[in-house]
């Protein structure tokens, strides 16, 4: 008898998750500028772990317990803090070994917000050949779930939703029967060709570039720089790239 | 000196539409499939006013008050109504001159949300130019709020978003800084050619064929059958094509 394949979905936005959550989802995070490029670089880079925190206050009280602190406000690092959210911050001679907190409000919120999931994973274009490869071998549901800007609809989130997706389906393991992943498929398709000036459109990019932080945005649109697989479990993202399937 | 342009944005889901909302905004309602195709059918054949109610308990009230209901629930008519959600129910012999009251749970809560807003307009592709052009006229910005299905992200709704984003944009009257106009605009780019064969990978598609109302879907998707332009105004919707200029 032939297998039944896996659900694919898209969450275009925080505020339409809970009409995709399901405990047996495998829910990968997306904030392609920055939060989770900037993840997957500090892992590539030899961090031991990261802590994500939503709020200033958390960030600040994890400072005082010893921890290196990411965090940053609408572009500007907080006083109190190691570093800001470019992932060219997280270089291998300061967060090698190290436990990082990194205090982003999107991303912070999706984790814990999916964190009833099977898994909540951490995806971007520098690591997706790793994590497409690491979910196809799971055997189970996914959704992939854009952490877009303050509620809204995001460009860069949606495009790389299109190119996980479209590796997924490619495998012949999964199906799907959901409008947002029919449309970051398309969108996918229209980018994928020059995908750095494809996202030129995008309103992260402007905002990025008002503040001059737009200079990591090429980095975190290129596929492959790293084979980490960072798995969020007990309050903290972990890489599990050498673990082949978790329970 | 050059008068600025106005501002262009999409609402992909009633969830997001809290970040959209601005007291200023003309807000397009668009249900492709079937609610705000139905309306423009309607209209055009002769309705005098349409009441939209948002739950079945209304509507048995209005019929009890003398209305003619339109009212069903996930396909089916409800035995009080006096027909269901197709655009086909809605002929000149049955509708001329009437008032109606038409239950459709997302249409309905889309213009009560909006109805803070300067004006609420009900678009389809049956009267996209007559909508394009009085918009156009009105000199305020414009939001495309997509009722979408149970929240969800809907392929057919950002379609006609994207063909009205397109007018809009080449008046050069408008502008637009949002990632779900973008997005519009390049769906519809991919859309446009066969629009038909693109909607066939809708999931509101598959959902009217598998109760046999899908019958309707090619003359949901045909342009300019009307030149209707129905508005809301104190609990009702009527036609205001007539009218240059609202204040």
């Amino acid at each position: 008898m032939e297998k039944s394949k896996n659900r694919l979905e898209v969450c275009l936005s925080p505020a339409i998750y809970d009409k995709h959550a399901d405990d047996h989802n495998l829910v990968v995070i997306v904030d392609i500028l920055r939060a989770t490029s900037s993840i997957c670089a500090a892992m590539h880079n030899g961090v031991k772990s990261i802590f994500p925190v939503a709020t200033v206050e958390e960030a600040r009280a994890m400072k005082q317990q010893g921890y290196m602190v990411a965090s940053e406000r609408d572009g500007f690092v907080l006083d109190f803090a190691d570093f800001g959210n470019s992932p060219f911050n997280f270089t291998p001679e300061i967060v090698k070994g190290k436990e990082i907190a990194y205090s982003t409000t999107n991303g912070t919120r999706c984790i814990h917000m999916a964190s009833h999931s099977k898994s909540v994973l951490i995806g971007s274009f520098l690591n997706i050949s790793a994590l497409a490869s690491w979910l196809i071998q799971q055997n189970a549901p996914v959704l992939i779930f854009c952490a877009s800007w303050k509620d809204r609809f995001s460009l860069e989130d949606t495009v790389f939703a299109g190119a996980l997706a479209e590796r997924l389906l490619d495998s012949g393991k999964y199906e799907s029967n959901c409008d947002a992943v029919t449309a970051s498929l398309d969108l996918w398709s229209i980018a994928k060709n020059d995908l750095l000036g494809y996202i030129q459109k995008a309103a992260q990019k402007g905002r990025l570039a008002s503040k001059g932080l737009d200079d990591c945005i090429e980095y975190c649109l290129t596929a492959d720089q790293t084979t980490v697989v960072p798995l969020f479990r007990e309050d903290k993202l972990i890489d599990i790239s050498g673990i082949e399937k978790i329970n």
